[in-house]
């Protein structure tokens, strides 16, 4: 967990603005919800792995009986801090569905919090930008999430990024052609999520590890291994087939090559790619899937998903739904935003006697002018406070006398220069 | 704890858009602390009763031995939620000195969470927006304060408002004049805090059965009680003088008359009033402290002073600090400002077999334009969709045909007359 001073605040602020505006243009509506949820909400088993990196909070008025009688940790606590964004949503939707319109497409910005080991680039709290769409069951709504995601990208002006996307319905195609029986299909994606990391023997070293069937890793090692050809195919139908086993499911085919073909045509570049063994590590998933990749990093900046099931969990009646979350830590370090360019921020500094009606009004004159002003006793050593000005992004300053009289104003890159 | 829908949301955020931008504009710096802050912090004596009210966060990997050998609830956690943000500030402060200004202006604008019991108008998890002035002693700190508060308070176009203004000095003065002992100066404020809802007479009688002292309390009756006349005093040195007993700390009384004088001429009417019995209730103030009272409520819309020995419990020296918080919450309730008058939202009714390409390059094409575009199915009742979209801002509409072709653009008002 960090601070952020002032200068990364105000990065930080300008990021989610464009964030912000961008998915608002685009017809999403933002909520919030509540940063701690129940307890038991958040250990449904809606969470993956992520259930176990909950923060619990204790319950109020906690006697030494009471804890006594506890038989695990989680008897103490009946709320928890929100591990991501989809489950808090979920909760959303089933408990204001009648006030929300039919097709409802939501903008969550907002932090989230997991107990992980403290490591490089992770952080225990940490802010998620999700556009959900829930209610629209055809491809329309993957089209429009990853327009929105793409359209966000190249507002902020990050470059080369691609979104790569899959379908949970071939990934079980795929792994029944190949012999796997379904249940089975859930911990064999855990270990080809690692083909990234570990590569395609790993893959195949690990599944025999862990004691799969022969069959079914051999005839998967083979795929592995089967001549390709080179040609390169664009996105669509012909490119997914080629990296899939025959036979795979043509509906799901059909549908991701409409959605990627669709968006590549809007964005107006091949920002869609096919990832074959794109998993994406939550079970909730039910069609398809998506993440991005930026050639600078070795993780995704973001991913997301259709997740059909989910939504019912709370409701009772199954309502589609699919959603797309940007990892806001990652893309605000990439992202080079200059400061806010229309307002220029300048500095009064005053002798200490001074009458502070007269310095106060002048400083609110300038502010109605639009100017960003800061007022600053004048210290001995003024040198340092205005080296301090410029490193803030001050562009000039002027002294005011114990009479409130403003002496000349100076830039303040010459003033030090 | 609360959901905030759409329309909500979108008024929290214009209105936190005002508050930061007059804040940033007055030349404050916003920063972030994480949400949550080491457990002993929370309870080292600098939050009076908020401490009791903290939401304590469970140690990760509490195991049953743990568990059992805890003496009490709160060594199971090692963390907890903030409940107020100057307590974050001073640990920030005390972190990052050597980075920040010599004169830090902060802005914090972000949720605090206590676990009151729920009623109305409070909730567990709330907004609050401060503002801080730390390494400035003179009374200048608390012009720029209340002068920075009341033109948000303008800002947010909310009239009517006042700022009570005491000196904790001249309780203290106040109470040693009346005879009461140093060390009951405190648990007395705890009673006359309450004068707002129990009235002259209801302190007297607390204070009697209280069990203090015959004499002082005797004293206070009758000073209470005194005769004074209904001429009116501007604010200032005599109107101080007039509500205290003679003889009470002539330094404050100029200090404060300072204060509010020079407040009132800055904004051009008398915003600031003396209030000889304003008390907030954390003990860690020492000097001015202030409120914000607006004449539809019966509580504070904020509040804050000066607190100069804080700091230096984190930092070993002493630094002097003053803040002002406003309640965002019941701020947001009271500001009625307008929906973002900058952006048209228009929609764009598709049919069901439309080519998605040529509907959402259409809907890029009106985002390039600036508009705010939500696209949605033609549902078979097309009237409660535009009855809706009326509903919730959007100005007008045009039907996208299967071919891409873009219908007559209709007005919403006048479509569903």
């Amino acid at each position: 967990m960090r601070d952020f001073l002032p200068a990364e605040k105000a990065q930080r602020e300008r990021v989610l603005a464009v964030i912000r505006s961008t998915f608002s243009g685009r017809g999403f509506d933002e909520i919030e919800t509540p940063v701690m949820e129940d307890s038991d909400r958040l250990h449904a088993g809606l969470g993956g792995d992520n259930e176990k990196l909950a923060f619990g909070v204790l319950k109020r008025g906690l006697t030494v009986e009471a804890i006594r009688e506890a038989s695990e940790a989680l008897d103490l606590a009946d709320l928890g801090l929100r591990f991501d964004l989809t489950v808090p949503l979920a909760r959303f939707y089933a408990s204001h569905r009648a006030e929300l319109p039919t097709v409802f497409r939501a903008i969550q910005i907002a932090p989230v919090w997991r107990a992980e080991r403290p490591q490089k680039g992770r952080y225990r709290q940490f802010v998620q930008c999700d556009i959900d769409i829930i209610g629209e069951a055809g491809p329309m709504a993957e089209i429009e999430l990853i327009t929105a995601t793409a359209a966000t990208l190249d507002a902020l002006g990050l470059e080369g990024c691609s979104i790569r996307v899959n379908d949970r319905r071939l990934l079980t195609s795929a792994l029944e052609l190949l012999g796997f029986p379904p249940k089975e299909h859930e911990p064999v994606l855990i270990t080809i999520d690692k083909l990234d990391k570990i590569g395609q023997d790993g893959v195949i070293t690990e599944l025999r590890d862990r004691g799969f069937p022969a069959g079914p890793v051999d005839a998967l090692e083979a795929f592995f291994r089967r001549p390709t050809t080179m040609e390169f195919l664009p996105f669509g139908e012909a490119a997914i087939r080629k990296f899939l086993p025959e036979g795979v499911d043509e509906a799901a085919v059909a549908e991701l090559a409409g959605i990627g073909e669709a968006v590549n045509r809007v964005v107006g570049r091949d920002i869609v790619t096919f990832d074959p063994w794109l998993v994406r590590g939550m079970g909730y998933y039910t069609g398809a899937i998506f993440e991005v990749a930026h050639p600078s990093l070795g993780y995704s900046l973001g991913g997301g998903g259709r997740y059909d099931g989910m939504i019912g969990r709370f409701l009772g009646t199954d309502v589609p739904a699919a959603g797309f979350s940007l990892g806001f830590e990652r893309l605000v370090e990439l992202v080079e935003l200059g400061s806010d360019a229309g307002q220029d921020a300048v500095a009064l500094v005053y002798d200490a006697d001074v009458d502070p009606v007269r310095l106060l009004a002048l400083q609110s004159l300038l502010v109605a002018e639009g100017k960003r002003v800061r007022i600053e006793r004048r210290p001995k050593n003024i040198k340092a406070l205005l080296e301090a000005l410029e490193a803030s992004g001050f562009s000039s300053y002027a002294p005011v006398a114990a009479d409130g009289g403003v002496g000349e104003w100076k830039a303040l890159g010459a003033a030090t220069a």
